[in-house]
């Protein structure tokens, strides 16, 4: 590992996998003040010439060989979900420290066992990004802590998308191989929700669907969930393709980029022209990292608007709390406003920013290893909760550590206030 | 009771009760083509005085003279939740067909009783009004049983209002006397997502929330609901007054009216100037039908869209359906488009012309008794799962009868469409 000198110090960051986690990371992790995109592993030659040419760095066929370069300080762990237990123990391993994209892993025990690695090696192991990392939800958080505004009583979140008919390899259908929604989508809402609830949910009651025979793997659920502070959620995601929720923010997309109405139905179009599993998949193949036909603007290197993942509603004592992508409506007892956020000028740069947090600083990251767990745990009880028909109890919540703010919104001086944004206004 | 001969004969309705269910459902009662106000009790004398001076009929100061009335065919038991039960025996015993409005009574007993007296007497009962009559509702029940759609999956429902900063008297703001939103706003989206789900509520997971100290009774809850066809609801429901979800409505408001949304915190203002609970009576009391105050509009007489009880998002098989003000948004797998209501020409006349068809035309309502008491045994089941702090399994739920349309729009031709809503555009 590196040494840990100076203040202005930057994390050297290897990549493990550059699928479509990395190509929705790659903006941020070339762009991020702190971090140096240092090296990659992939197993596709063209996806390692492409990285080699556009980053100048080394690019290996394996993990393996990517672990054992000592000039890196972390390892991003972007490979497919199967083998994030594996790899983040080979991380560990080589004394790296580890950010493992969601989900963390596909059931408990092998999260357990990543912890586990990590504490061994004495790394940092912080699991993201997730939408629970949007700077609005951050905010927010910071709002409740703040303490103004009373409890936390119940949050609302809804989020309609077109997940299940984007491109698909034949596993990202299969819920054992951690396909669909549970594994791949509610791992965003759950983080959200447990960041905005405090994060100690006590039980949950999930229904889960799966509604299309030719996609055989979850698309969509509903879940109460109750916190052992009293506070109360309901989550409802559908991926199949109908009403987009987005409608109700703005017109503003998952990353934060403006979006056509107009393009109704386009998943299911382009989804159309494909003949089968195996057409679809190599179809997918075109449109990732190296790939013939990457499409352009799947992930805005300049999105004007910060990212989100539906509505959200959080409902305090004292006011509901609604984070957006242009910040966070209050709506208290008098009034409301919106607790502006000016548009990122990195995407996704908190992540990064907990990550070079934790290893630069040392300050102890608020998403590691247990708080990943406890969010695969809820994931977890709401497909068993819709399985068994029954109200599932959990054991492994850890809650937000602390009130100490999480997002440092760095704001300078003049920002103009957004106070006239038409989401205030008449529409 | 007076004699039923001719296709174009019109129903001579008595109320019992000039508060504010009777001016909520003013308009509809003086306007419906097949109702003539005949008749009314209360006992307030300036009331009285005021609805023979507006309707030139009789006004009684007791239910049990307004029910000997040999020329009434039927009441409208309006009185305070608490009366309902023994209102409407008395009505049945008198041979009067009986509209009841929500909540139907505050416990199951009572239900059944009142049941039991209206099939002993042989004359319909139908519990309303409630949102669930709202024709976007029976236009989209209509569409899902159509069948093009396919199955009912998940229903997604919240609304976000002012209910509990309203003037009230001190009983609406006990639970046990019927108070809250559990027996007077439930109802609404019970009724709503139960005509949608079609019906059989299978069991029930709710948390409520008393939040405010000082008006101590239920203003919010989460439920989620499963049906016994493999449905799921969730149910969201906040009357604290923050966030307005009418914003998620075009801006039109409850009674189908447009909203200005600068008049946010109004309902906390306006009860800031009251000194106390008596104070708050009196103030409630000068704002009612033949009071010094009634406020003007309150329940407008041509709102110019139809009346609503917040976001209602049911995703089929094919298609998410979304009832709004201005008619169905579909959702459909290729296209989306406005199934357009031109608007109401009588408020709220849904609920008329259910109790008018089963009257007069010998249809069998949808919303007879045995559908009033599946309701409030979801809202009582709501209350008690968060009392008990389990799921609770449900047993007097009826079906939605058949497949037959319920909802008659009788939409003339030539009535512009209004595919190019503001709610189908970019905002």
């Amino acid at each position: 590992m590196a040494d840990h000198g100076t203040a202005d110090r930057r994390l050297r960051l290897g990549i493990a996998g550059l699928g479509r986690g990395f190509m929705a990371m790659r903006a941020t992790l070339s762009r991020h003040p702190r971090v140096v995109l240092a090296g990659a592993a992939d197993p596709r030659e063209e996806a390692r010439r492409r990285f080699a040419a556009d980053c100048g760095a080394p690019a290996h066929a394996t993990v393996e060989e990517l672990c054992a370069d000592p000039t890196l300080d972390a390892v991003y762990v972007a490979t497919p979900h199967q083998f994030h237990a594996a790899h983040v123990a080979l991380a560990a391993a080589a004394g790296k420290h580890i950010l493992v994209e969601k989900p963390m892993a596909l059931t408990l025990e092998e999260a357990g066992a990543m912890i586990a690695a990590a504490d061994a090696a004495g790394v940092h192991l912080i699991v993201g990004h997730t939408h629970g990392f949007d700077a609005p939800i951050l905010r927010a958080r910071d709002l409740i802590a703040g303490g103004e505004y009373g409890a936390v009583r119940m949050i609302t979140a809804m989020d309609y998308t077109d997940f299940l008919y984007r491109p698909r390899r034949p596993e990202e259908l299969a819920t054992e191989r951690g396909g669909g929604v549970m594994f791949n989508q509610a791992p965003h809402q759950v983080d959200v929700v447990r960041l905005l609830g405090g994060g100690l949910v006590r039980s949950v009651r999930a229904v889960t669907g799966a509604w299309d025979q030719a996609r055989p793997t979850e698309g969509a659920y509903s879940a109460l969930l109750t916190f052992e502070n009293g506070a109360v959620a309901t989550l409802t995601y559908s991926g199949y393709a109908h009403f987009d929720s987005d409608e109700f923010c703005g017109w503003v997309g998952e990353s934060g980029q403006p979006k056509d109405p107009e393009r109704y139905g386009q998943a299911r179009r382009l989804l159309g022209r494909v003949a089968g599993p195996d057409d679809e998949a190599a179809f997918k193949s075109t449109r990732i990292y190296g790939g013939a036909d990457e499409p352009p603007g799947a992930f805005p290197d300049d999105p004007p608007f910060h990212q989100h993942f539906g509505v959200v509603v959080v409902s305090c004592d004292r006011a509901d709390l609604r984070p957006t992508p242009r910040g966070v409506l209050v709506y208290g007892d008098a009034d409301r406003h919106l607790d502006p956020l000016p548009p990122p000028t990195v995407p996704r740069a908190e992540v990064l920013d907990e990550l070079c947090a934790a290893v630069l600083d040392g300050r102890p990251p608020v998403h590691g290893g247990a708080w990943g767990l406890a969010t695969l745990e809820v994931c977890l009880a709401m497909l068993r909760s819709a399985r068994e028909g029954r109200e599932v109890t959990l054991s492994r919540q850890v809650a937000v550590p602390g009130n100490a703010p999480i997002f440092s919104r760095g704001r300078p001086d003049g920002v103009p206030g957004m106070a006239a944004s038409p989401e205030l206004g008449s529409r």
